[in-house]
């Protein structure tokens, strides 16, 4: 149905500590060969690298929160962007202080970057649009964790509506363009044949939320409804939830509880803490709730797909 | 002839650019089963951790200037120690900014260390001793480069006297302490051996000194005489002489310079600019100065010996 790529890399899916291989919380979203990163730990720039990825592509990083396995690769890459010649502009979002950090940095290396960066405040509230282009569109999702934290809701912009196969003789090459942007066609003698008998809607748009770190938070939900893939961190098991509710991190069975009340298409499961060797414990607590469940691994590719 | 052990490990052998395998400046001193860091760039935890380095037994760690391939691991490094339980002190040593950006990173993540971590401030000055333990003593080489630049001399303490094996049945157990010390032999009777009869001048103290990144600098030489091992950058070759003067790195050809005007036992070379495939062509440079050069590489342990 789609032939744009829309695509989400997990390049880590440790938690706080590394290790087991993990590595800290990155992602990248590919959304028609457009660019953007989320989260951006330790060794991102590495990631990147051994993923293959040119990372002077991406335009837009979003930062969810100022814990270190989040946010401490965001330096490196910013200056190797720097470094290998970038000249195109930089769109950061993230809280406050990241702004703070980040110009301390640069003034204390000596830096002056040779290209236009711009770092945007972000704030825990839901549904607030903070990106738009001809791809996609980004807001935030608010997420409850021990220090400001928001998730991303990346919607795929809505392609143009479809000529339908069996009409196509009708319409005049010159005209097809604004008919695919829903215009009635009309011919010179005034005849008219309204567009929904010539198009079909367009391809549904696909939606991807990302939701790392935080609680059990069934607020989330109203904003996650019919999502077609939901990230959701699931650092513990049940075994661990007094763990999970004193560090306000979530179990892989709250992660799959938020899945099934909101409807979505596909859950992800990532964050997962370095006490468990292998995640499968988590995905099958997870499918328990939620069946339509995955696990991401460093270097996994994931598409977005409609729900059918 | 020396019993306890002083290495350096190359962690990382890279200059600002991550690239072919190599990873950013990050070097473990090891004197005696004491542990010291010098530099830490991005993913020195995870080098640590290839190296098989129990990082929590590191206290002291060293930071040569506010370039972020010499700095940006620390961040994640601190943290890592914290949440592995850390309880002993640690101390960072590095130029004034970098207590800022460490407090302001802690502050924005909401953690407080559960171990206490003195930041003290270093500025480029030729012989200050900043660092002195039971095993060795730290002093600081001014070094020329874009922003404020400390190297590091690291000299081992002064052992014991030895015993002369042939005299060995002359000294009650009970005394050998104090005639290792230097004290004279006196016995009941008041007869008096003195001391040189008895042993023999401790094994001499060996020396490393750390020079990264800087210019050709001559002023360093008298800093720098008769050290065991000089590492010192070579980030390019001679034909970017001129690169080199720009940006305040020096050459192969320069770094063996300094190790012949001072007489160092040996010249450890890196901090290699990601244009060389290979760093050959740097040693093969170097070695026409001064012959007793090596490459180091990611994960290389070189001993400090004793110049004959």
């Amino acid at each position: 149905m789609h032939n744009s790529p829309f695509t989400v890399t997990t390049l880590g899916t440790g938690a706080a500590l590394p290790a087991r291989g993990r590595y800290p919380t990155a992602q990248l979203v590919n959304v028609h060969d457009t660019f953007y990163l989320i989260d951006c730990g330790e060794g991102t720039q590495e990631r990147l690298r051994v993923a293959g990825v040119n990372f002077q592509r991406i335009g837009h990083i979003f930062i969810s929160h100022l814990h270190g396995d989040h946010y401490l690769g965001l330096m490196g890459l910013i200056s190797s962007m720097h470094l290998m010649g970038r000249r195109t502009e930089l769109h950061v979002h993230g809280p406050p202080e990241l702004k703070e950090i980040i110009d301390l940095q640069l003034r204390a290396s000596g830096t002056w970057l040779r290209y236009p960066m711009h770092v945007h405040a972000t704030a825990p509230e839901n549904g607030r649009e903070i990106m738009s282009d001809p791809h996609v569109t980004v807001s935030l999702l608010a997420l409850k964790h021990r220090v400001p934290c928001t998730g991303f809701l990346f919607r795929e912009a809505r392609g143009p509506r479809r000529l339908r196969v069996e009409r196509l003789g009708d319409v005049p090459q010159f005209k097809r363009a604004a008919v695919k942007a829903g215009e009635d066609l009309v011919f010179p003698d005034g005849k008219r044949i309204p567009n929904t008998e010539l198009t079909l809607d367009p391809v549904p748009a696909r939606s991807y939320a990302y939701c790392s770190d935080t609680a059990y938070e069934p607020s989330l939900v109203a904003f996650l409804k019919g999502v077609d893939l939901l990230y959701h961190e699931a650092t513990f098991t049940t075994a661990m939830a007094d763990k999970a509710k004193e560090t306000l991190h979530s179990t892989a069975a709250q992660a799959a509880r938020i899945a099934a009340e909101a409807g979505v298409g596909r859950l992800l499961l990532g964050h997962f803490s370095s006490r468990y060797k292998s995640a499968d414990v988590l995905l099958s607590e997870a499918v328990q709730i939620f069946p339509n469940c995955i696990l991401s691994y460093e270097g996994g590719v994931f598409p977005i797909e409609s729900r059918p």
